[in-house]
């Protein structure tokens, strides 16, 4: 990193280097910090629109509080890039998101600065309210702080969190960092709330000016209790008024003020950050900010690929040719043709309408296309509910974001056979987001839950096909997983056909051994079949098995009879997973063969490429094909 | 039933019955179904105090609402009891939560009346508004009604719900039956915030009647958008005031009123039935209302066991001969034992500190115990914080609640090998509480989880070692797993000792057939054993796993030297249980003899006493004893 470049940048490896700097320095730095990001993620993608807009409060932060001694606790990485920089990871920052590289988010395993994971949203007010908490009971001196987006509030947890603030004694601050938008556009009753808040700004205004007045005067003394008493009294009589929606839950309430001045954000820490008691300072920032194509189009540029920074122009892989689409395309307009032809069917999305697609349904049938926001649990029932109420709804929720939805899965739905359609998207390994968004436990959680149906589509004319059964070929809830990422068929767009329910197909017949897989992971099998049909034509079978539940125990009972040896190959955990049905089924009744199943062992594994980690995990074509000829002992 | 004691309710089978009454009798109808609840529920033990709380707004939605054509949504079916005795329940009243008989929650699939599986709490505003949707999408004339308690509120769903309620169109009313308690009582800033509103109603009230007012002078035109604003808009001018919590959200609110007042609560519900809208009934209604024993101990008598109606005496099986205690019991002296060891021993448990036991420790250390509410996922993540900052939690949650955080279980506290113990209480099979509380998952969800510790304690001293042994002998997340009801040690209370990690025990040496069992179901199979020592000493292996997670491989493979046969035994799901790692353990290092799966089949059980459960999942003793004969072809 060059000095004339990054004149104050270059010379802060550690917070303790950031807090020499002068106060009026801070906006030079921020400067910087937006040049170095913006450098550094036009090159080795990754979330930026977060990260500009939290460059100024994360300074301020980290000027204002003792870190790594004060607990910073981030909700959702994508804010925290200038974070990492600012803690002895500058150098390093060109490696993230690469294998063996930094993470996307937050990592305590990779800092002491990352207190907390941080991949999936909505945790990060109750894990700093049990530091908070633990810090207060243990009697020890220090700061903790929540960092939370507006889109992470509508999360079910920050609520439980915010209920549970003031249950407690603690003086935990939880710095909202409102950008009215969680990756696509915030959505919800709590969201008209905030802009109501930021529109009627002269209570809290002039709540904080006379607070701070009166702190200046020294009539607030923060270690008698009284004095505070006093001052909310007194402000209560200056300014009639019922409490905010934080208020309301005993947290004391600044804001809103703008968080993209960052002078004026040190100010109000220094000022509140030795308050007693639960207490919130709502920033508003702007998503995207300093980097005008970024806050133009913040939907666009939240993970942007790789661009160009002086012309934003985003470089697209394309190179004219035609190649297949991906996953999340097919669905989209596959749910599009299905609902045309059926008034019944909805689409359901937690805040993730553009990531799965479901953003062609809102264009054509905005009236069915229902974005919750951030709330998995929330989008299962309401499905259940509308599919009680006549409709069919296809539900898609990212598979690894669907961990928060199991019960509802069980409770809501199974129990009463309700037929709703779960897509889950960015089900198995998943690259760059890594270990907290591993889509890698899903085909063994829904295989535990009774009346379940669960697919997985080989290709696009698959998925295609399963959504068109799942509408109309079946009664109950099904599960349709599918990958990140592009599929294998140019020529994608097939007339759907109805599957028959928990039946696998022969891909290939052999003699010794057979591959038994489920998903698009069967395309990297048949490359390995395909060299085995080069030397020999007959050793090597291969079965598609479709469904994971139910299991098509006619064609594994076939292959028991005919095969040697079975290695089963799933993109998801072995443990419990459908290699583990298949060996089960095999063994209690009776088959004396080899059985090796391959898939995703048991721990998390870390960002990269789907290519790396599969290979990590020995289900790369390679590792494939030496597993079988070990097995065919050749 | 007999008309001299129930004049009104015996003539009651369908709510069109309950219709023809005139309004000024449904008071001596409420009397009548509290006597006929406390009647039934005096001999056949379920939920009291709730229901007995919900007897006038239920005879006032059903006399008010067109049911079953309108839909009413339960929260929790604590409070259904009313609601199955009008809906053609009557005469089955007395068959409830027995084997074969009705179900102690609303469940679809016993009566069109019941809408919804009504089990787990906080789903009831969601499912609720997918039908509500669903129902103005497809143009149908209907009304919804969500119907939920004040605990209800504080799980993080209610909340996601709430927050999309305004989202899209729809009529939802929602009624908040206040009884400002939980299962023990409520907690949070929310219950603060509703005790608020209740002590300040003068505007809601004036709101109220306003509203009604104006609609009798037909100033208000339901059917004209316009009328409505206006009327919101007079209101505004009439009384300045910032919107509470639920207008905050956009949904219209009316109350708080007395909900045990049955006429006044039938004249507002119709009313306020064809305003457009989201909109929220808040009633104040009193647990236990009219059963003085019930309102005075609301905790005692939320499911009091049998009792003598007429004394308000408690039947106690007691006989005077030393039982063996609950492990509830066990749990909670252990804990408060190893808290007074070590200071930073907490306690956290979601609104069960009496069901769990956690009461012990609030008495003893009321500053290291946590109630946190109906909220299982902040209890896991605020569990993590408090490991963070320096605890060691002690999460106790039961086993079928803890499925709402299979998310944060892997992401908050997995990924970075956080130590906290989770106790899962009333795991296994559960008896009368039924399918959505059978605690069937737990061993095979628990076991996908990398870095995760899982075991089970044969009997009280096992526990209170596992208690121990995550305290003091290992350094990450760790789960222990144990069921309802009564341990099998008089003497339960020992010396607490380290158990080695991941290793099981050899109960009792055979020769042919090996029993792995984990848990108390393991004294089942000691029965069986000792069955055969009777004739054969030698024949019949019994081992403890104590471990599911890691699983003791040097013990299996000792036992696949030395076996014929191997029967697994566990009272959980056998998908993906540890049997099944077990039997693939086996398959996959070469193991040719056989091997059964005994444990939860993959479906849902139903309620009945635990001895019925078992004998139906065939793990009970005759059962296993059978299997066992015919594995060794006697």
């Amino acid at each position: 990193m060059s000095p004339e470049q990054y004149p104050l940048l270059s010379k802060i490896t550690y917070p303790s280097d950031l807090r020499k700097l002068r106060l009026e320095q801070l906006p030079n730095l921020c400067e910087e910090l937006r040049n170095y990001i913006l450098e550094v993620v036009s090159k080795h993608p990754g979330h930026l629109g977060s990260s500009l807009g939290a460059v100024e409060l994360t300074v301020a932060l980290h000027y204002v509080f003792d870190t790594p001694e004060d607990l910073l606790v981030w909700d959702v990485g994508h804010q925290a890039y200038a974070h990492k920089i600012l803690t002895g990871r500058k150098d390093r920052f060109e490696t993230l998101r690469q294998w063996g590289g930094l993470a996307g988010f937050p990592d305590p395993q990779e800092s002491d600065y990352d207190t907390f994971t941080a991949g999936h949203a909505s945790n990060s007010i109750s894990a700093a309210l049990g530091m908070a908490v633990a810090t207060k009971e243990l009697g020890e001196d220090r700061n903790v702080v929540a960092i939370i987006g507006d889109g992470s509030m509508t999360g079910g947890l920050s609520f439980e969190g915010l209920n549970n603030t003031s249950s407690f004694p603690n003086n935990l601050l939880i710095v909202l960092n409102d950008n009215n938008m969680s990756i696509d556009h915030n959505v919800g009753g709590l969201n008209k709330y905030m802009v109501d808040i930021t529109t009627s700004k002269t209570y809290n205004r002039v709540r904080y000016d006379v607070y701070r007045t009166m702190k200046r005067l020294n009539l607030i003394d923060e270690r008698n209790r009284r004095g505070i008493l006093r001052f909310n009294n007194s402000l209560k009589g200056l300014i009639t008024r019922q409490p905010n929606l934080f208020e309301g839950f005993s947290i004391r309430y600044f804001g809103p003020t703008d968080g993209n001045d960052v002078i004026r954000t040190v100010e109000i820490l220094q000022d509140i950050k030795d308050m007693k008691g639960p207490k919130i300072l709502h920033l508003k920032t702007i998503k995207g900010k300093g980097y005008k194509p970024a806050e133009e189009e913040a939907t666009v540029w939240h993970a942007p690929g790789k661009f160009e920074v002086a012309s934003g122009k985003r470089i697209k892989g394309n190179t004219g040719e035609a190649v297949p689409p991906n996953y999340q395309e097919v669905f989209g307009k596959t749910l599009v043709e299905l609902a045309r032809q059926d008034e019944r069917i909805v689409g359901v999305t937690p805040a993730m309408p553009t990531g799965c697609s479901m953003t062609y349904m809102m264009k054509e049938f905005p009236q069915r296309a229902y974005d919750v926001g951030i709330a998995e649990e929330h989008a299962v029932t309401f499905s259940a509910g509308l599919a009680k109420g006549g409709m069919v709804p296809f539900c898609n929720i990212y598979s690894s974001f669907m961990q928060r939805a199991y019960d509802q899965l069980i409770h809501d739905v199974a129990i009463a056979k309700i037929k709703v359609v779960f897509c889950l998207d960015r089900a198995g390994l998943v690259g760059e987001d890594g270990a907290t968004h591993q889509g890698a436990f899903d085909l063994a959680y829904l295989s535990t839950i009774p009346n379940f149906k669960v697919a997985s589509p080989l290709n696009e004319h698959e998925l295609r096909n399963l959504m068109y059964t799942a509408y109309k070929g079946q009664d109950g809830p099904m599960a349709i997983r599918y990958p990140r990422g592009k599929g294998v068929l140019v020529d994608w767009h097939n007339e759907p056909k109805l599957l028959p329910i928990g039946k696998g197909r022969e891909m290939q017949r052999g003699e010794k051994l057979a591959f038994l897989t489920i998903g698009p992971v069967g395309n990297i099998v048949k490359k390995v079949v395909d060299r085995f049909k080069d030397s020999d034509n007959k050793l090597v079978g291969w079965y598609d098995m479709v469904f994971a539940k139910p299991l098509d125990y006619d064609l594994i009972n076939d292959i028991m009879q005919n095969y040697d040896a079975v290695i089963t190959v799933e993109d998801g955990i072995i443990r419990g997973g459908v290699g583990t049905q298949i060996l089960c089924y095999l063994m209690e009744n009776g088959y004396k063969g080899q059985v090796k199943r391959l898939g995703i062992p048991d721990q998390f594994i870390p960002h990269g490429s789907q290519d790396q980690q599969r290979e990590y995990c020995h289900f790369d074509a390679e590792s494939i094909y030496e597993q079988a000829l070990k097995m065919l002992n050749l």
